[in-house]
């Protein structure tokens, strides 16, 4: 079925239905963080660096890099972000701006093939950012939602991410560097918003037949134990054809959740990466917390399942 | 849709595919405990005791009895635990034998409408369970395997459970009364065992109609950290359909994943239940061990979103 490969210099991910869950480091993002974004923009990137280590030795197997910071100069700093990150890993990343000139520059110093992160359905959009995707080379994600907003009928999210899939095409753009982002909303607020997301994820994966991705963390917004409530969405995403997500590779409750969800899903042959990873972790830290970096990064060289060089 | 009503003489619980999921606790069964079968079988039914306390603290919704004890009087032994545990708790029970004369016995002492565990779609089987089951207005759990084993095939295992159900159907048991286990193999030795229960469950939802149960604990013999392969595999598999699970509640962490699933199939109205259990929970304590009795059995009390008094 449907492969997405995206890379850097010397190294591939391949997100697919028959493949290993992509998991996409969310942290290097300076919304809501005040001293990462003053610092970003005073040029300080000591804290970019240390978030791509530390999800590096969790175990992501790609990096989402945003650098939106209110009347800064983004496309520079979000370009220097990039060739930063490039720097430090050889895990490919997704270049992240809700402002075209941004992601032009991020793709302008980009090594090998990124995610454009993201285009929506508003023509507008369209217009602005499949046209760089195309010139770059690069695979995009796609938010199901246009001018009328985000639909709480997932079937019209699914009508949206149709749109954006044959228009890629008309630019191009084949429907397996599309990457559709369903959409999912605070359950605290929207009760349905799992049963939704679920139906719309399994109509993208069967009729459709395209990968997807997510901010997994919105879904357990304002919810007491949320890495709990992410750690089951995302499981029971991936059981509903989810490919990929944008969260947080340092609490392990959430990697645990996405590689149990590895073995659910029949792709970690006998069970050989789950049992490297927690074979020696006590039980209490295996359920929960936070990772030790250090333990991670031991793990890390000897991981990458779906990962392998193509130079 | 299909609701499966059990009882005790004050207390209903109802499984269904509109309803907060049924955690059925598995911890009263002398299979693999020595102690606890020694015990039984010298009449001491202490740890029985403790067991039921541990489990109803614990949130469980039904327990399950089993006295499987090789060379002891089965039949008068699962009395006896059926009576003991029903002075005990007010929470329904699956009455649990391999043998006829011992699933007779504890019916015959059972107050209320007892889950009768199990028949299979053999034969003998068949001819010997359902008509206990028909004549103590019983439920039953179907095991979906036959004379010829337990087929890989998920196609073959539907097959048999629609089976069970029109042989019901012949003894004038409903559809609505029983609930089909469709074996879930351990995936340390079958990469593939996920994939098939989720595509047997999704069977059983849609097109046999079917409430379900199976023995949760199985999928992550052999496995580290097996609660968290449990928990996902809870996880995902009330997203397939699962209505009901024979498990260990004692485990915070697959308590957790069965809320969370709750919460994510929008049988969980404004999160109240996840909100309660988890808002004073430590967030390391949250994610996983042994859940502390003391303060489950407080919470316990306020519980209870599927039950209601019937008298």
């Amino acid at each position: 079925m449907t492969d997405t490969v995206v890379s850097s210099a010397t190294r591939e991910v391949v997100i697919g239905f028959e493949r290993p869950f992509v998991m996409i480091g969310e942290r290097i993002n300076p919304t809501g963080r005040k001293i990462l974004a003053a610092e970003m923009a005073a040029g300080d990137f000591s804290r970019v660096e240390a978030d791509v280590r530390a999800q590096v030795a969790a175990g992501a197997h790609m990096l989402d890099v945003n650098a939106g910071i209110p009347l800064a100069d983004e496309p520079a700093i979000l370009a220097r972000a990039v060739q930063l990150v490039q720097s430090i890993t050889d895990l490919p990343l997704s270049i992240d701006s809700s402002i075209v000139a941004a992601l032009e520059a991020g793709l302008a110093v980009y090594k090998g093939k990124p995610l454009v992160n993201s285009v929506t359905g508003e023509e507008e959009r369209l217009e602005a950012v499949l046209p760089l995707v195309k010139k770059y080379g690069a695979a995009v994600v796609a938010i199901s939602n246009d001018e009328t907003g985000i639909s709480e009928d997932p079937d019209v999210r699914f009508e949206v991410a149709k749109k954006i899939v044959q228009r890629a095409a008309d630019y191009g753009i084949p429907a397996s560097d599309v990457v559709v982002d369903p959409l999912v909303m605070p359950i605290g607020a929207i009760n349905q918003a799992g049963v939704q997301v679920m139906h719309l994820l399994r109509r993208l994966k069967n009729e459709l037949k395209v990968n997807t991705t997510c901010g997994a963390s919105n879904v357990s917004f304002g919810l007491p134990a949320r890495e709990g409530v992410s750690a089951v969405f995302l499981t029971m995403a991936i059981g509903s054809g989810l490919t990929s997500a944008i969260m947080n590779p340092l609490h392990l409750e959430i990697v645990k959740a996405c590689m149990g969800a590895d073995v659910m899903m029949g792709h970690d042959p006998d069970c050989a990466r789950w049992i490297r990873k927690f074979r020696e972790v006590p039980a209490m830290q295996a359920s929960g917390g936070v990772a030790p970096p250090t333990e991670g990064a031991a793990r890390g060289r000897r991981e990458g399942g779906h990962r392998r060089r193509v130079t």
